[in-house]
């Protein structure tokens, strides 16, 4: 039995380093890699791309996942849940005919051309084939990945959000959606509206400086760690010893770069709280895309949007950039800084309007792989909600229906892990906050590591030991709800813009 | 037959991207990763090298190899070539013993660490028992290696510089060291010698600046190529379409950054220069160690320390560390670069008394390789040694037998590389100013493409598809000769000392 563990641990490892490779190499590429590399970069992450889907994929090692399923009873804690990932993926893996693999890797690339291209022209009508090729395509990847109780689109999702239901989602969303338009009517209504933010210039240096400021206080561990920058800000892990994050820097916009180091700030604290000892194992992992995204917007929202992190941060800002920001008081840049208003982008959206947006989506995208909505349809149906949800109609396809990347790349699925995101977030922090009564006296105080240590003990040292689901339970003593969230939003939105 | 050079192609390919793959976790290694990511990336690394192994050892790519050998003929020159090469490849890795390739893993380790150690206490005695090992290795894998008409110490050389011979180099050597010597002796004891270079402040922005301004005029791309920093200059090459350099700065020295990236930008200019369509072919590689280095030193030597590049160069220089180089002229400062002393250190030593610690190093590990000489008398013959060649004793063994790393890495058959490179490159230069009557005319006025064209040419674009001798021959229409060397020492340090 130890060596049928022994020989999977030794499998399962080469299978991580082997992913880890991959994410180097792709860190290097957004990162470092000069332009013409790009070619040979292809070739290097395909051929691993390859061995790592054999190696996956050996019989051997579905043979040992089998066994050791067969005497679960006698591993520890970690080797169950790695067990139970390790037959997940390799399910996954398997189940996938070779064919469908490279037709999908195929019709990705060519669809995303497809899509930068259409994007740029503003042209829905010369992406829609590529969609509904892309739609068949991973109908039919969801028909070979269904379980007996699961339904086409739960499928997908399981990529992002393992064992989600839409049934679950359908209830947490319709709860939010008319909550959500409900008080961007009273805001956009209001008469107190928020000055906006000085348009700099803000030197790159001052925001790097005061960037890396804000990450060493959250803990970010630079011994395992670097930022550097990159045109889409990211977060990578190459291990718990080695995460990397990047940031964009924007000379007018100073919200831009400092909210997004915070945010991947966010993602890197729970890859640096990942055990290092059980590193390899497939239970040392992070749990889902949607627990990823409560560490980032716990950090970006609750933490760094709140008037006790400015408190402590907002005369270092000033200094930092002065003069741009004398005639601004605390109170003003905080109000600016949580400014409310329906706009197109997803990726633009305040902590109000984002749940429309990702919503909207995760509705389109569940009818299109049930059949209830055609690819060419898309964009009609698109605006239509875009109006119901948000008041906002898109002036052309390229702020609309064709501003994210995800569907043409396949992804399908992914959307609603934002939102869910934003759930657990509210959820885990109304929790801190419970079991540290000080805990925005902390924050104003500039200490913003008992509450990192709070999130690594209770959560991210776990892995995939727990689901989302019991995570959230046993944090919180609840399961996941929307009033958290919504009783978030109503407090620190009707104190500004009503208070 | 097609089929079977397609599929030839497609594993050497896979192959070669492997190695590339190890070859960028390295790079980052060096230049870019958080210190406690040390420990996963050898894991990664040692994950790959086994897959690297496993692919290059593959029986199916022995028998493919054997099949096109049989039919040669039907291939083009990059084929045959490529086929040539793997065969040379495939023999080296399936021809030692696994336990053998472990154990030279494992000591190599361990012995490096003891190199370290030992060095920082200049304790040789610590050190001796971990060469003698590592020799008795290294015996026992040019046993494994050793064709029929080779001795022991070529078996290991052809690692670094295929095909050398040992009768060829003993007398290349012999008529170098005598009159490496007595240039030594002449310019030790002339009356004329240059003034110290001044010693800084120098900003590193400016030699940055600089050395990049040097590094285009090359023909240095920088859309397939880096520079970054790094504690020991290297570089290194994922593809002709990208290759890294690194240089370090010292704010005291002006020379080791400016050479340093010129020696670097000498080797990425042959990275460079490869047939990126031919790339993954076998054939499509440096043709050895010695070819490499004639590249840098062709670069940072012939080019880079004579009067006509600084001619261009040294007014930029002068204004870029305003007023250092104030009350220094032109030949003080080439004359400067170009001083010539006796010196322990063989990477701080001058083009004069650098072969003599090549030849000297040359000569003890062929005597540690025959049995001639024992491990722990190695201190003692290299001091009576360094007073005979160089009439230099080092003080302690930090600054003398234990002061190159290589040895304890195993990397014995090295050093003769180095003093070759200066051979290639004096004899290449030589045939270059005789094809560019006007050479010396474009280098003093800032022109230095031509002479990159030139070298792309003749040499760097084809690859493994000649041998050293061959394309020494072929290019210069003779067989490689010490008298070059000798010539252009002679006639540059006679100018500077004598003239």
């Amino acid at each position: 039995m130890s060596e049928a563990y022994e020989e999977f641990k030794r499998r399962s490892s080469q299978i991580t380093q082997l992913r880890s490779i991959l994410q180097s190499l792709s860190w290097d590429q957004e990162t470092m890699m000069p332009e013409m590399g790009a070619g040979h970069r292809a070739l290097q992450m395909s051929t691993l791309a390859v061995i790592h889907h054999q190696k996956l994929t050996d019989p051997v090692y579905g043979e040992l996942i089998a066994r050791l399923e067969e005497s679960a009873g006698t591993l520890d804690l970690w080797g169950r849940a790695s067990v139970r990932e390790a037959r997940r993926q390799y399910d996954k893996a398997t189940r996938l005919p070779e064919s469908l693999v490279k037709e999908l890797a195929e019709t990705s690339a060519l669809s995303y051309e497809a899509w930068v291209k259409a994007r740029g022209e503003s042209d829905f009508p010369a992406f829609a084939p590529w969609l509904s090729k892309m739609v068949k395509l991973k109908r039919s990847e969801a028909e070979c990945l269904q379980a007996a109780d699961t339904t086409l689109y739960e499928a997908l999702l399981d990529d992002y959000e393992p064992g989600a239901k839409v049934s679950k989602l359908d209830g947490l969303f319709a709860e939010i959606r008319p909550a959500l338009a409900s008080l961007l009517e009273r805001i956009t209504s209001a008469s107190r509206q928020p000055r906006p933010l000085p348009a700099g210039p803000f030197p790159v240096q001052g925001q790097e400086t005061l960037g890396r400021e804000i990450l060493s206080s959250m803990g970010f561990n630079w011994k395992a760690g670097r930022l550097d920058t990159s045109p889409h800000p990211f977060c990578t892990s190459f291990s718990p010893l080695d995460v990397r994050i990047t940031t964009r820097y924007s000379s007018t916009e100073i919200g831009k770069s400092i909210f997004g180091m915070i945010h991947e700030g966010g993602h890197a604290l729970y890859e640096q709280g990942l055990d290092p000892e059980a590193y390899g194992l497939p239970a040392c992992d992070a749990i889902s895309l949607g627990i990823h995204e409560s560490q980032s917007r716990l950090w970006e929202n609750q933490v760094a949007r709140s008037r006790s992190f400015w408190e402590y941060w907002f005369p270092r800002l000033r200094r930092t950039f002065a003069p741009h920001f004398d005639d601004f008081k605390l109170d003003d840049f905080v109000f600016a800084v949580n400014k409310v208003a329906a706009s197109p982008i997803r990726v633009e959206a305040d902590e109000v309007t984002y749940g429309l947006h990702v919503i909207l989506r995760y509705e389109l995208e569940k009818a299109l792989i049930s059949s209830e909505l055609e690819a060419s349809d898309l964009d009609t149906v698109w605006n239509e909600r875009m109006q119901e949800y948000l008041r906002y109609r898109p002036a052309n396809a390229a702020e609309g229906v064709l501003q994210d990347t995800h569907w043409s790349q396949g992804l399908v699925g992914y959307f609603p892990t934002y939102l869910l995101g934003n759930l657990y977030a509210a959820q885990l922090f109304e929790q801190a906050r419970r079991s540290f009564p000080d805990l925005d006296a902390k924050i104003s105080s500039g200490a913003l590591l008992p509450l990192r240590e709070w999130l690594r003990e209770k959560l991210h040292v776990h892995g995939k030991t727990l689901t989302a689901d019991e995570l959230i339970e046993r944090v919180t003593g609840q399961r996941l709800s929307a009033t958290y969230f919504l009783d978030y939003l109503e407090a620190k939105f009707g104190a500004l813009y009503f208070g």
